[in-house]
């Protein structure tokens, strides 16, 4: 394989920068740039980086293929972490006969020689550009191929099943045993009941990756700036006595067992007083329509007909009040945090439920592939049910299996290919 | 020493983090985050990285003290380049006890644990702001001690007039012989010859810091904005028939020979056809006063006075006039390019005159240094020239000693070397 190069850290200055180089020649490079005659595969050697204009003074380190990340030689140079060092150090293995990497290009060469699996990889992308620890944990178990191995044990079964029907349909004077059926619908059930599991699942992945919209609402000077405040553990929202304070929605993340949580709060939902504030309002109830979970900060009996019914609400009342509400969830103090831990609790359960550590589909590609799965299952099952022909439902399971390839990426179609790894960084 | 952790690379997304970990105990967090019981040094293994929260899978390596950067136990985790990861990472080694490290803490215990001397630690420090190769050079060679040896060779010669004078003193009677004399005055000549040396070079050194400012300037419609784009090889400045055209004024950088050049075009010189013209021509007048170098568009044979009489001068005439001056430095066309490597060239010997391989002071702690060690060693001279009795010169040999240590860094004040520190990343 051509050599290819890239800086392999982030643009900026640092302490350290990478410089990584893949393919073949990548040895003969090192040696060019350092004087060394002999790389012990996985040591990492200080010295003298030559970079023709200039020298630095960093570490060099070898792999051996096929025992490197991308599956073939490779180099890394450990340089100081200045821009100009780096981008030299670089344009050095270029002028060297190195070619500038495109994006993803380590990656897709990993890919291309077995390293990873396509979920692998998204799993990969999905790691860098996580905002919250649950997404990590959530690539990482794409990464590590959990996925990639819930998809093989399904098709294992729907290849049984592929089998067995071919077996009698050798003998095509005889119809299936009631037997064969029998076996044939349970194992369907299974696939259903894996392929199901991973789909109902999506939603909360989507969640882990995007992050859970909670909206804290209600009438002016109920305490809501406050309340943002406290959840938020600094002061971010402007608060004072004086009802209609806040106008635009004032934003501010946290994370609640790993998970991203981008909390809103809002103008208070009356009659405005001034344009501005009118204008505060309708974002407000905008904000509303699109949260994820609503936090009413409760202050009459009485839930506005504006929020959304499919939403799950929080109603939260203010610990100080001196008439208990009946209906409240929890009652919190902003002042002494009381309540607050309890807030965050009902913001996890009712905002995303439960998050595990097992699989989620992360990608709206991944989803689709499971959706197709599932729907070529539930065809097949209906042919069992209805006693259709082998054939038919053999059909149906063959798209299945294919469905769950797609999944996995194995013979994916080269723009599938080209669309994820559009989205890595030059250098990964 | 207590164990200090931090991000290394970059701020950002990338293909690869790199969390660094100095002090006593680092094996053992490796251990623990990483499930292997033995790390051979300077090896790179690659397996599961555990930090609490979630996991990620890079490569971990182990470098004994004292060969390692701080001449401590040193960990590196290289992990995906993800900010939440990298983050996730650091967290997790400061929950197993290591504390965050401040700006530059890497790099003060190398210097602690004399891996490196004061100026070295500056070289590295310049090398990480450059913007210029041939900054990076220069501090390349402050970091690789190069200053340090002609120091210490300075320091010797002086030392040895001071034994000099010394053995003497021990015989009080006895004043120094003509001999003696002779010699501590030309060992003197060669430390104001050395010490001069570095000193003339300070002003180069600190064009290739900050990089040389030359300005464009001529008449409107000159052609100064077509030079400023061939110069730099892309369309910066709007060019059109119409005088007057530039305003604001316009800068690109290029490097001549690794050093950095600073191009500025500016407004033509004349009365203003407007307040938004008047206004770029003072801009462009005081660009001019600034100036290292200034590139002349001449159109007509006189130079205008408001050019200071001691910044240099090019005097560029176009290849395409009819009427060709006499006094022109170069010819040049912004269409085809001719004259245009010429005119770097002239850039390049009138800007900065010549950079070499040698050593250059590049902050203003050194020069002062430098400054106070020259001034010593003058005084010294007068008082060996004119007869004074040794005391008094071996105190001013005495001094400019001091000085030179002050130079290199040895015995150096805390603030001096916090002064320092506070000028690099966290993680360096």
């Amino acid at each position: 394989m051509e050599l290819i190069s890239a800086i392999a850290t982030p643009t900026g200055k640092g302490g350290v920068a990478v410089i990584r180089v893949s393919g073949e020649g990548a040895e003969a490079l090192a040696r060019a740039m350092t004087g060394r005659d002999h790389f012990e595969p996985n040591r990492m050697y200080a010295g003298e980086i030559d970079c023709g204009a200039f020298k630095d003074y960093g570490l060099t380190v070898f792999f051996r293929a096929p025992k490197s990340f991308t599956g073939e030689d490779v180099v890394e140079f450990h340089c100081h972490g200045g821009m100009e060092i780096a981008r030299g150090v670089f344009a050095h293995t270029v002028e060297l006969g190195a070619r500038p990497a495109e994006r993803g290009e380590f990656t897709r060469r990993a890919f291309l020689n077995g390293k990873l699996s396509l979920t692998a990889v998204e799993g990969m992308g999905e790691m860098i550009d996580a905002e919250s620890r649950a997404h990590v944990r959530a690539g990482y178990s794409l990464y590590t191929e959990k996925l990639l191995s819930e998809a093989k044990s399904l098709q294992e079964k729907i290849v049984r099943c592929l089998a067995g029907i071919d077996a009698d349909v050798d003998y095509p004077e005889e119809d299936l045993t009631a037997d064969s059926r029998k076996e044939i619908g349970e194992a369907l059930s299974e696939v259903i009941d894996g392929l199901s599991a991973l789909y109902s699942r999506y939603g909360t992945g989507r969640k882990i990756k995007t992050g859970i919209s909670a909206v804290l609402c209600g009438k002016p000077n109920a305490g809501k700036s406050s309340l943002l405040n406290a959840l938020l553990g600094y002061d971010r929202a402007i608060v004072s006595s004086e009802a209609g304070t806040t106008r635009d929605t004032v934003e501010g993340t946290i994370e609640i067992e790993g998970v991203l949580f981008r909390l809103t709060d809002t103008a208070g939902l009356r009659e405005g007083q001034s344009v501005a504030e009118n204008e505060g309002i309708r974002r407000a109830e905008r904000a509303i329509a699109e949260a994820d979970v609503i936090v009413w900060l409760q202050e009459e009996e009485k839930i506005p007909e504006n929020i959304p019914e499919n939403t799950p609400l929080i109603v939260v009342g203010a610990k100080s009040d001196l008439v208990r509400r009946e209906n409240c969830d929890v009652l919190v103090s902003s002042v002494t945090g009381e309540g607050i831990g309890e807030l965050r609790r009902l913001l996890f359960t009712r905002g995303v439920g439960e998050v595990s550590d097992g699989v989620y589909l992360l990608t709206e590609r991944q989803a689709a592939a499971v959706r197709e799965a599932l729907n070529a299952a539930y065809r097949a099952q209906d042919a069992v049910s209805a006693g259709s022909p082998a054939e038919l439902y053999a059909q149906d399971l063959s798209e299945c299996n294919a469905a769950i390839s797609k999944l996995t990426g194995e013979n994916a179609a080269e723009e599938v290919i080209g669309e994820i790894f559009s989205k890595f960084c030059v250098g990964k």
